[in-house]
């Protein structure tokens, strides 16, 4: 049982920080969900917000991005709708790395407080895209750029970077008892 | 390192099921974030979402409550702005049952798809609501309304009654290193 409420007290944070990366990660649920309800959010803020989708093509156009582009958040996907079935992995390395390059402008502009590069610690373990190179384009950004970083296995030098990792981890799933997906809720 | 891509395919899910239970409970960030990640999906996929919020006052309007009803999103902050500070727990509790009774009648009435029970888990955990009683309407809730609920720990009934619950472990979080939460990225 929790304490109770008035016995718990958080202790005080005192510095400012311009802008934040944060980095979810683990092989659990909610990974780009969380992020794109962090995007969802910033947009309610007035912040100006790109979200960069690593491995997901724009030919299927899902609920969030619909939403997302509704709230006025700048949504691209600029993978080659990956999945595990792909048959010309050259193509899809090729269109990582431009995604990535694309991905770089976007921050080193500063024209977005927010960017959110979902999906990009898969490129990063397959060596498609430079570790060294995205770890440096992060830490020198724009002090206003808040970086959102989506992936399984992120990293340890990113891990290092960020101000706030959470990992999500699967303690059930629906699909491990043989339940389908379900359009709208699971994607 | 990661298999290569093309060495690893999931297996099959074969059976339908018209509605799921998720929980997204654990220490980390991203509970509730995921959550909304999910409604907001859920919205752009034309889905009917009802957000309930039991801790959180309407008196102080989010990015993300903005950016829900921009989406056509209900959104009922129905919780009494509790914080580690409330100095009326009494007031918090009763407003707190109230909030469920609205969620019972939302979820009984099939008139949204997927209604949001977020942060639920702490009037359970402090027994100002019945967990059998909500347990039980989750249970017996029309077959096509999908249930999110959020908080640490969430109860194991509740836990076995879910189809997928994610557990959110925090890592790291720049609070411990003294960083102010942001506004549009933390809250």
């Amino acid at each position: 049982m929790e304490p109770a409420p008035s016995m718990k007290r958080p202790r005080r944070a005192t510095k400012r920080s311009p802008s934040l990366v944060l980095v979810n990660t683990g092989e659990g649920k909610g990974k780009s969900t969380a992020a794109f309800g962090t995007a969802f959010r910033a947009a309610g803020a007035g912040l100006r917000v790109c979200v960069i989708q690593f491995m997901k093509s724009g030919k299927w156009k899902t609920g969030e991005e619909k939403s997302g582009r509704d709230l006025g958040i700048e949504w691209w996907t600029l993978g080659d709708g990956f999945t595990w079935d792909s048959k010309d992995i050259d193509r899809t390395e090729a269109v990582a790395r431009e995604a990535w390059a694309a991905a770089r402008r976007t921050i080193e502009s500063g024209d977005f407080d927010m960017v959110v590069l979902d999906e990009i610690t898969y490129p990063l373990i397959w060596e498609w895209i430079d570790e060294a190179e995205v770890i440096e384009v992060i830490r020198h950004r724009p002090d206003h750029v808040n970086v959102l970083a989506t992936g399984r296995h992120a990293p340890e030098a990113l891990v290092d970077l960020a101000d706030t990792v959470t990992e999500m981890v699967k303690r059930k799933h629906a699909f491990d008892s043989g339940v389908k997906a379900l359009r709208g809720v699971d994607f």
